[in-house]
This record gives C-alpha cells, sequence and structure tokens, in this order.
C-alpha cells in the first residue's frame, strides 16, 4: 500500500539500494575499527541478526589501513565513515571498502573532493552525504537565523552534492538527519522534490532504550509511510544489535521487507486465565531463528481469539491450564499448558 | 504542528478527553478484579508511571460487585470492560464507575441497550464502543466477503453508535483496533468523516516487547500524525507500566504532551572514547522522576556534540575520561568521567 519515491539504483558491494530494490537495513559498529577483532566479530554478529551494510568509523590512518582486512574477513558491504580527511577516504577506497561516507564540502579544497570523486568512481563505489543537524556549516546556518532548519540542512546536502556532480559524480547516497521528528521529515520530503538520489534514514542521536526506539520507529515509520527511503539505520545508544532489530520490525510492520514468524498476541487482561506473558515470552525466543514468513497468534481467552486465530497461519488459544492450537482457523489439537510451546512450536516447523 | 481533528469533549470522572483536551494516556490492569488488593496496588503504581485512566475487566458479577471499593481506593478515572451482558453494565455504573466500554449490539435486546443508556446518562459517564477486528459480528462478516476490513469495522461501530443514539445518548467513545497498521489507520480516517466522537486509538494484540512496541507505535503515531487520538491505549503482552511509558514516549515525540526530562544521546561509534552507553542509562535512571520539562544531549564526542549541545538546555560531551558539561551551549564545567553523572543530575536539578 505504500507507494515508494523512484529513486536511482546504485551497487554496494553485492547489494544494491534505490529504485525497486529492498529497503536495505544498516548498522555502524561501537568498536574500535583498530581492533580489527573485536569489529569483525560485531559485524558477524549483526550479519546474523539482519544488518545487510555495516559502516565503521574511520577516525585515523591507522583505523584506515585496517578495512582491507576487515573488509576480506566478512560477507557484508562495508562503509567507511570519514570525516574531513581526503587522506582517509582516499586510503578507505584503496583498502577496497564498498561505500564511503564523507561531506566533500569539509574536505578543504575541490582538488581533494576531485581526487575523492575520481577514486571512488574508479572502484564504482557511491559516496554517501550524511546531513546532520547537529553539525552544519557555519556559514549556512549564518543564512537560517542560526537555526539548523530543515531548509538549512537541505541546504548544506545541496552544496555537498553539487561538489560531487561537479567532477560528474552521480553515485550519491544522502541522509538528513535530526534529532527532532517534524524536522527530519520535512527535510527529506524537501529533498526528495530535487534530487533522485537514493535515502539513507534515520533519527539521529534518538537515544536510549525505549525513547531511542520510539523516537527512531516514528520518525523512520513516518518516512517509509511517505515512499521515502532505500536503506534504514536505527541509531540507538544500545547495542548495535537492537538497531537491526528495531529496522527489522519497522519494516516488517509496513509491509515493506518480510523476515520470519510474526507474532499477535494480546495483552493480557483480568480475564486471561493462562500465563500468557510469559508463554509468549517462550513462543518469541524459540521462533526467533526459524526462517519462514508465518504469523502466529497467541490469545488469552475466547473474547478475540477466534477471530485473531482465523486471521493467523497459527493460533494458540489459551484457557485454563490449557489451550487450543489452531491451523488456519481450524482447531487442530487441545494441549496442557506446559506443551503449548513445544507443540506450536513443532507446528510452526511442518507448516507449508 | 499537528492538526487534531475537533471531536467532541466528553467528562471522564476528574478528566476530559476530546475537542481541545490533552490527549489521555490510559492501560488496562492485567490483575482478576476481583483481587481488589492486587488490583488496586497496580492502579497505583500506573498512576505514577503516568497512567490517567485505567480500565479494568468485568468477567462476572463477583467482579462487578468490586469496582465501588476499587473506584473508593484509586485517583484514576476507572473504566469497567463488559462483554455481552447489560446486568454487568448496570451493576458497574452502580458502582460508581467514570465510563464503560461495552458494544450495545451484543447485549441482546433494544430494551437492555435502553437501560444501560439511561443508567450511563443518570450518571453521566460515557460508554465506549470498543470495535476489534477479531471479533465483529458474523451478519457484518458475512457483507464483507468474510474478511474484517476497515469498512466492516466502521459499519460495526455505525451499528452500536446508532443503538445508542437511538435512546439519546451521545457521550460516546469509540475505537476501532485491528492488529495491522493499514487497517487501523484507514478504519479511523473512514469513521472520522462520519462521527465527532473522541477516539480512543490502538493496535490491538500488538504483542510481546519489540515487536509489541514497534508496532503500536507505529499504528498510533500514524494516526496522531493525522490529527486522530483523544486517548491512546498502548496494547503489549507485557507489564501494563510499559504501555503507558511507551504511550507518553510517543506523544512526546510528536510534541503532544510533555513529561520530564527528554534525553537525546548518540549511538556511539568507534570514535567514542567514553563509556556513553552506560553513562546514559546511569543518567536515564537518575532523571526519570524529575518533573521539569527539560531537553539533555548526551554525546560521545566532537562531531556532532557541540551542535547537539547548543540545541539542547544542557548537554554532556564525553572525550577521554572525561567530559564536559554545558549550558545552553555553553560550558560551564569539565568534570572526570566518574563524576558526570552526578554533576548532571544536579544541573537539571538547578535549571530553570
Amino acid at each position: 500500500m505504500i507507494k515508494r519515491r523512484s529513486s536511482r539504483r546504485l551497487q554496494i558491494g553485492r547489494l544494491f539500494i534505490g529504485g525497486l530494490e529492498p529497503i536495505a537495513v544498516q548498522s555502524m559498529c561501537n568498536t574500535d575499527t583498530r581492533n580489527i577483532e573485536q569489529t569483525v566479530k560485531q559485524i558477524n554478529c549483526l550479519e546474523k541478526a539482519g544488518c545487510e551494510i555495516i559502516r565503521v568509523a574511520v577516525p585515523d590512518l591507522k583505523a584506515a589501513k585496517c578495512l582491507g582486512v576487515i573488509k576480506r574477513s566478512i560477507n557484508l558491504p562495508l562503509v567507511a565513515d570519514i570525516h574531513f580527511s581526503h587522506e582517509l577516504a582516499l586510503e578507505a577506497i584503496n583498502q577496497g571498502v564498498d561505500k564511503i561516507r564523507i561531506n566533500p564540502g569539509n574536505i578543504g579544497s575541490e582538488t581533494k573532493v576531485k581526487q575523492v570523486a575520481e577514486a571512488a568512481r574508479a572502484k564504482n563505489i557511491p559516496i554517501r552525504v550524511g546531513i546532520n543537524s547537529g553539525s552544519l556549516e557555519k556559514s549556512i546556518l549564518a543564512k537560517h537565523n542560526h537555526q539548523a532548519t530543515a531548509a538549512a540542512m537541505v541546504e548544506s546536502a545541496l552544496k555537498h552534492i553539487q561538489l560531487l556532480e561537479k567532477f560528474d559524480f552521480d553515485q550519491i547516497v544522502v541522509s538528513l538527519k535530526a534529532s527532532d521528528l517534524h524536522r527530519t521529515a520535512e527535510a527529506y520530503s524537501l529533498l526528495a522534490e530535487q534530487v533522485d538520489y537514493p535515502f539513507h534514514i534515520g533519527v539521529t542521536e534518538a537515544g536510549p532504550g525505549l525513547k531511542g526506539t520510539v523516537w527512531s520507529t516514528l520518525g523512520i515509520g513516518f518516512l517509509l509511510q511517505q515512499g521515502l527511503g532505500d536503506t534504514v539505520r536505527v541509531s540507538l545508544t544500545d547495542d548495535p544489535i537492537a538497531e537491526v532489530k528495531t529496522a527489522w520490525e519497522i519494516l516488517k510492520a509496513l509491509d515493506l521487507r518480510k523476515r520470519g514468524v510474526t507474532i499477535t498476541s494480546c495483552p493480557t487482561c483480568g480475564r486471561t486465565e493462562i500465563d500468557l506473558i510469559s508463554l509468549v515470552k517462550q513462543a518469541e525466543e524459540a521462533l526467533a531463528d526459524v526462517d519462514k514468513d508465518i504469523h502466529v497468534a497467541i490469545m488469552g481467552c475466547l473474547v478475540n481469539g477466534p477471530g485473531e486465530a482465523r486471521e493467523a497461519d497459527l493460533a494458540v488459544i489459551g484457557g485454563r491450564g490449557q489451550g487450543l492450537i489452531l491451523r488456519r482457523g481450524q482447531i487442530v489439537k487441545r494441549v496442557q499448558e506446559s506443551d503449548l510451546i513445544k507443540v506450536l512450536v513443532d507446528e510452526v516447523k511442518r507448516y507449508q
């Protein structure tokens, strides 16, 4: 039901983004990039959790020199995150990364921009212009009453983009991240009217735990709902695994991607006569790695249970110390509470 | 920036919803209503977490008879959740609840509906018609190709509403909950064109943990963004405290309500030279009960730190084993990592 913006299709390693390609899930390592072993280990864990593109910070030449080894030790497309330095960008490209993130207006001179653009074109790797409301140029802020407005963010993005275009470089991805939702939505909408480059979307500095999850979900959700976004980064002050899981839940909720089992379950109330919260947690863990796009409903009573069961592939309706197992709305078994999850997992594995 | 739908204003106990009233946060007990002590205890905990309206299930007459004592032991407006039985509705009203949730088309006869409507009007309490995609009437499903579509949900809601209106009852709240987001959004939008009754919004059976949080956040967020919703219930297969916290984060993120300190913090990366995840968690806990609407940024490096600090009331920018404390973008102190949170909390308490 979501009509996606028509964006340019680009290659990042073995993956494509933009055009009609699936919206890719990405994250960023929080290890020290110079610690190759830890970084590779984190990337492999993130891949298992569903990460499709991984970015690492490149704060110095020592970190840049590690990129080749990291790249050869992982399966995911590798993105180098660089600030201010064309030397680091050239070294990252030389090391074989699949994409770099750098804002060309901040690296000193057009000669340097030209060198980076030519090196990236020679290897056919894209560059992401990453605008962040917290680090806009002073000259642009001055024109916008010293406020990092959506219009100021877009002006900054266009300035960096035009520098790359000047050197015939058009393999560009753009992000426009602010730490509040209205500004994020406005910035991407404004830029969508002006360029067809794919969008990397996210809410920056969304913060910790529930706050970060809710703000990221809303910010990213509103953009996706409008058809904007070709790759998603959820930013949380947390283990990046949580970022990947959250991104997938957003994409699944909006019917934009499919991945694994989806559990529908009731919130429990004074009518519930079974330990539903615990049963659902057990089911969630047991089904986490099942690679089947199916819908399981786990319900605590007969008020809404049968209706949800009808709409699910498999369902459990709990009663007093026991439960019914349903397949496509038809009762197939009556099972004791203690066996419910085991039987449900068996049914999921057998389901075709 | 959100323009709210113009809805009718109603009273629920000491609270008002609809019209220009703040969007109220509500939840539902998962205790056995017949266990008065546990139920009251849970309601008091929920109030402390920010719950503004509380609902309890009323599965039988014994539960209904407990409502008066519960009501007199709590501060929040109390809602009785009733299915199928006009006797339970009458007893709940008699016990002094502030609102009932019942679908009048399901209680048997127009005489019974009339009795309930008259009893509710005599006490000036509203009735919520609560449509759930999982429990639509067979007659309506039959007209919609046996699918619980948004149109079928709206038709069901209008049928129940018209039964109440027939007996001159217009203190009505409506909900239209489905377990998927597109249908939820479509149902509320359709009904908004036809009635001006306030909307209770939520995604039903959203499920456990992260999945429930993301789905509820998106479903509720899309409605609020369109200006729909006068009271919010997040449904999670979890402790109802989590429902209340999630609802508040949604409302805060959309600038619809204010409550306590808002933390902006970066996701950490290979540039971070301070244990930011742990510092932010400590700050989150220490500031959870501070009743001041202020914005705190906690940043791990100098790339985006200064920009975010400028936009925050108070900020920490972390470096190697120490950090700067900023007030309205101006550095006020340099502090060792071990003292950062203590000093930040002091600054928050002093901030005016």
